[in-house]
């Protein structure tokens, strides 16, 4: 039972704290941690983490004039419940309830929305910056960033940028040897070097101060002897890669000690420059299970309470999407050996594991590093490979350049495969997949689908291998039903159409088919006779079979999970005013021109009326509008 | 007059040259780039400075089967020269005539089209890779890249993945210290120092011989000498940053030293593992006015022969939107002194070294980091400043995910100006700025506009730093006219009526608007009587103004400079369907869906029929078909 923590109503309350109170504190978040997660899945290891990290930081630092960020922001569990939100904690990822992320709307504390990973550095910078010349040079601005993040270039780009900044940057690097999966690259493995390095820690400030002394000349031998000791210098010193980037470096040090990291932190405020402290901690810290297995314990599903057994496959259904599009992804690996799969560090969220064991020289995963990712699938397709990139739709966006100019814009024929395209209930904004349909569909030689079952994901990816040109499938995070009908061969740029009707019709981008067709049912029983298409490609979009429904039909709605502006329904306009049909008669169905919060997904999709009942009901409406329109005629 | 150079019809014609014959070559292709540079304007510095690169790269690998990527592309003018495109080069950056970059569709030496900066190392990669699987494990791949282009964050993310690529991978840092304008940063400041190092590269392996027969055993003292040691060999290895990173560094050399570079070249292809060969060059090397100032140099306009003084302004005149946007940008930074401007390596490219100058403090030049830009500049604007990210339209893709998460979703007051919006000429597809109406319209939280002529680009940018959201400006690479008429204030989300007409409409978002008014001008001559719309917003959209226009007028037009698909006429059509108008008579003048080669700009506007006389001819085809359905009923 927490004692000190539901006093803590802002990091003010710490301040009086002795060390082993602050011990207990950590203690209790810790707690209310595991029973967070015994009663729903949220994100668990990494926040284990960082709880004493949170503490030094909060007793250390003044938030409410400097600055903090974290990164990514699933770890900011901690910081919420020190920070006035523990009597709301058990909303947690719920409708109406806290963000799994930081979010500014909660709270003053939290400054940006981070969900995707490898900002802050640069966000915090612009803070420093923005604090410095607004006079607030005093203030400190604090990122916190995991190894797993690090590799992000726009990490690099920061540090690149960190020594002219004027202002106090403080980045601390949160070491804890994952990447949600385990961490890739020839950063982590640097960071494990460094990690060995601790040795030196005590002893090189003396040495160097002693090399100090050794007299430097204009004499070669003596300016042979001047460079040996600047080589033993730079030797001893560990952060080479920070330090010749003009970041000093600081550590590593043990990220469970609060007295320490307090002790360290108390002296990097008073450092001149960026500065990098390197913080040693372990994901899962404090439950033993979650330590042992922190890639299964990242986002444990709710079921898994602490001391049970881990339920196989319980969080999604084997019938996800995304099991679907991997086994896919598995299948035309085992008849093309051509076929590469790339994931950037969400090789568990992709399911793709066993992929990862079976096809170990054809499965790479690049680390958090979207951009070259892609770029580097182009390299593949360009070398006659065909390369299938696994990424997440919001994750994509980080390549958005990259897939114009180096795969678009080439007509090389790499495949997206674009997993949680849609609502993704929980995380929230930084993590729903809005924007792929517009930003895949405007570059010229793209062919894009969105399958409307399970089936139809693998035929998908099948003819996409298969494709002379970029690809790109957009899938939910949610289970794939097979809709039982005489099924239409796929084939380029044509839609199917499942039922004709004359009362209206409903035209489907995507996996909202199931629940359309269910609509259109319901529709039948009230005597309605509504067409119903699955369209499968925005681009090519079939006009030839779409614009005559359009002509033909009293309405038309279109069904998409993505966001309307530039979506699905926005190419049908473009279709149908290139060929002068008038579309005043569509409703499109879609998620607006807002960034929709978390909450439960059917929750979402309802509220939006890309449900059964939504299409039906909106059908109604206008079809009741139409009779009207007719029998006033 | 060149005597060996018209005989190189590939690169296999230089495999028979001796050195000296090398060095005629170099100098006789130097000669070829100064009478180009003499004829038009085209990338000059940066291929006087690779031309003894070129040839030792082409005379020691075979690119028949090993892998060649120059980054960015600017610097490929020697590499078409020996590679059998002698005879077309005075052809070069004409309509038609041979690209300013690599181009597949030219020569099969070309790989990928690179005019955006820092793909280089990752596609190499990927090529790398492609060849490693197929079997042609024997096959190199290099990536030249330039120090400006290595702060790229790809490029971290590429080399964070080099040591675990299974193939031959040489990277080769271009070093002349320049990055358009002179590089900045802390990359740029290693490599400075990297370059006072060459005292080691004599010496070092020696030393490192020697301590390698230092005994290594258990005891304490002992362990400490081992790593005393290792700090040693550390520091007298230059590179530190590269081989941190399980990267081999070799250099600093002489990049004009033919036979030194192939002796290294021929070095580093026995060389295991991911190699970086740093070599100096000088940009404008050989030609002394292009090495004394390269900034100008690196794209002089036509005019400057050999040995004439440089015209002020000459290649853009000062009416350009570039000069305007520059001035505007000065003007709020006088009145508010909470506007800071950002520029990524552009600084002569938009015109802003006065703002350099005037606004030290508030001035930031990140280098080519595009997306750290954007997230940093979120970080000011969180802070109370007002930002503005003064970025051409095609390289801000590179932060779509940061306008995304840091910008948008945060709601935050970052100002983009969009330079080089629309058809940037000569540059080609990978310059051109087609896509950002879509980009940037799709994000809730924006205001995107284009303005119709100069003085609306000022009132927008005074608009835009008053605004409490995130904003976006749109103008091309031209010069701005002044539209003479009753000016309506700028208003947020209202466009402007300049001409009301009952025969058919021109709905005009941004520069076109000049051309757009001559063309209803010719218009009325013919009796044809046609409203004028400046929309000056994509987004918020007037429906209000606009809609009530649709429905009465005979037939539409709308005229944009950017993609078709998802640009402004699109989002038109969104608003038509929305509120139940017909849009089926609405034809829209743009870019279509494919990409669009380099050409005269005024030439390719007139292709796509966005020039007065095509608006003015689709306005006619329309009435007159109008007529016939009229007639007809």
């Amino acid at each position: 039972m927490a004692e000190l923590l539901p006093s803590i109503k802002s990091p003010e309350d710490l301040q009086n704290l002795n060390t082993a109170q602050l011990n207990q504190l950590a203690g209790e978040i810790r707690e209310v941690l595991c029973n967070l997660v015994a009663t729903r899945t949220a994100h668990f290891a990494s926040n284990l983490g960082v709880v004493e990290l949170c503490i030094a930081l909060h007793r250390t630092f003044d938030f409410k004039q400097d600055r903090l960020i974290w990164d990514t922001g699933h770890q900011v569990y901690p910081h919420k419940l020190v920070t006035g939100r523990y009597d709301q904690f058990n909303t947690m990822r719920t409708k109406g309830g806290l963000m799994g992320y930081p979010n500014p709307n909660e709270s003053d504390y939290d400054l940006f929305m981070t969900g995707h990973a490898g900002a802050s550095v640069s966000t915090v910078m612009g803070l420093a910056s923005g604090d410095y010349l607004a006079g607030h040079g005093d203030r400190h601005a604090v990122a916190v960033i995991g190894d797993g993040a690090f590799p992000c270039g726009m990490v690099f780009e920061a540090l690149n940028n960190a020594k002219t900044l004027k202002g106090n940057l403080l980045i601390i690097l949160n070491d804890n040897k994952m990447s949600i999966c385990p961490r890739v690259g020839g950063v982590a493995d640097y960071f494990d070097r460094l990690r060995m390095n601790s040795f030196y820690t005590g002893f090189k400030h003396e040495i160097v101060k002693a090399l100090n002394m050794v007299p430097v000349f204009g004499d070669p031998t003596e300016r042979f002897l001047a460079q040996l000791k600047e080589g033993v210098k730079a030797g001893l010193h560990g952060g080479m890669l920070f330090e010749e980037l003009g970041v000093n470096y600081i550590g590593p040090i043990d990220g469970h000690n609060i007295p320490l990291l307090r002790k360290y932190m108390e002296m990097v405020k008073t450092q001149k420059g960026p500065t990098l402290l390197h913080v040693v901690t372990e994901k899962g810290h404090g439950y033993d299970p979650a330590a042992e297995d922190p890639v299964y314990y990242h986002t444990p599903p709710a079921i898994c309470k602490p001391g049970e057994a881990k339920p196989e496959e319980k969080r999604e259904g084997s019938k996800a999407y995304t099991n679907y599009a991997r086994d896919a992804i598995a299948d035309v690996m085992r008849r093309n050996d051509k076929v590469t799969v790339l994931t950037a560090a969400m090789c568990q969220g992709t399911k793709m594991e066993p992929l990862r064991d079976e096809f170990g020289d054809r499965f790479f995963d690049t680390g958090i590093c979207e951009s070259h990712t892609v770029a580097f699938a182009a390299g593949q397709a360009k070398a006659g490979l065909r390369p299938i990139v696994n990424i997440y739709s919001t994750f994509l966006q980080r390549s958005f350049d990259q897939v114009f100019q180096e795969v678009a814009l080439q007509d090389l024929p790499v495949v997206f495969t674009m997993d949680r395209a849609g609502i993704t209930a929980a995380d929230g904004p930084t993590h729903h997949g809005m924007y792929d349909v517009g930003y895949m569909r405007m570059f010229p030689n793209m062919i894009v689908m969105a399958p409307g079952d399970a089936d139809e994901l693998t035929e998908m990816l099948q003819f996409a291998v298969d494709a002379d040109h970029p690809t790109a499938i957009r899938y939910p995070k949610t289970n794939a039903e097979n809709i039982k009908r005489d099924r239409t061969p796929l084939e380029l740029g044509k839609a199917e159409v499942l039922k004709r009707g004359q009362d209206g019709a409903v035209i489907c981008y995507g996996a909202q088919l199931a629940d359309a067709k269910k609509a259109v049912e319901m529709l039948a029983k009230d005597g309605l006779d509504v067409t119903l298409v699955n369209a499968r490609f925005v681009k090519p979009f079939d006009a030839e079979t779409i614009l005559p429904i359009l002509r033909e039909s009293p309405f038309v709605i279109t069904v998409e999970e993505g966001a309307l502006l530039t979506g699905f329904g926005s190419a049908l306009l473009e279709q149908a005013a290139d060929a002068g049909v008038d579309a005043s008669h569509v409703k499109r169905l879609g998620i607006p021109d807002v960034f929709v919060q978390h909450g439960d997904r059917a929750e979402i999709l309802a509220e939006l009326q890309l449900d059964s009942l939504g299409i039906a009901t909106v059908c109604r409406q206008l079809a009741g509008a139409e009779r009207k329109v007719s029998s006033s005629h």
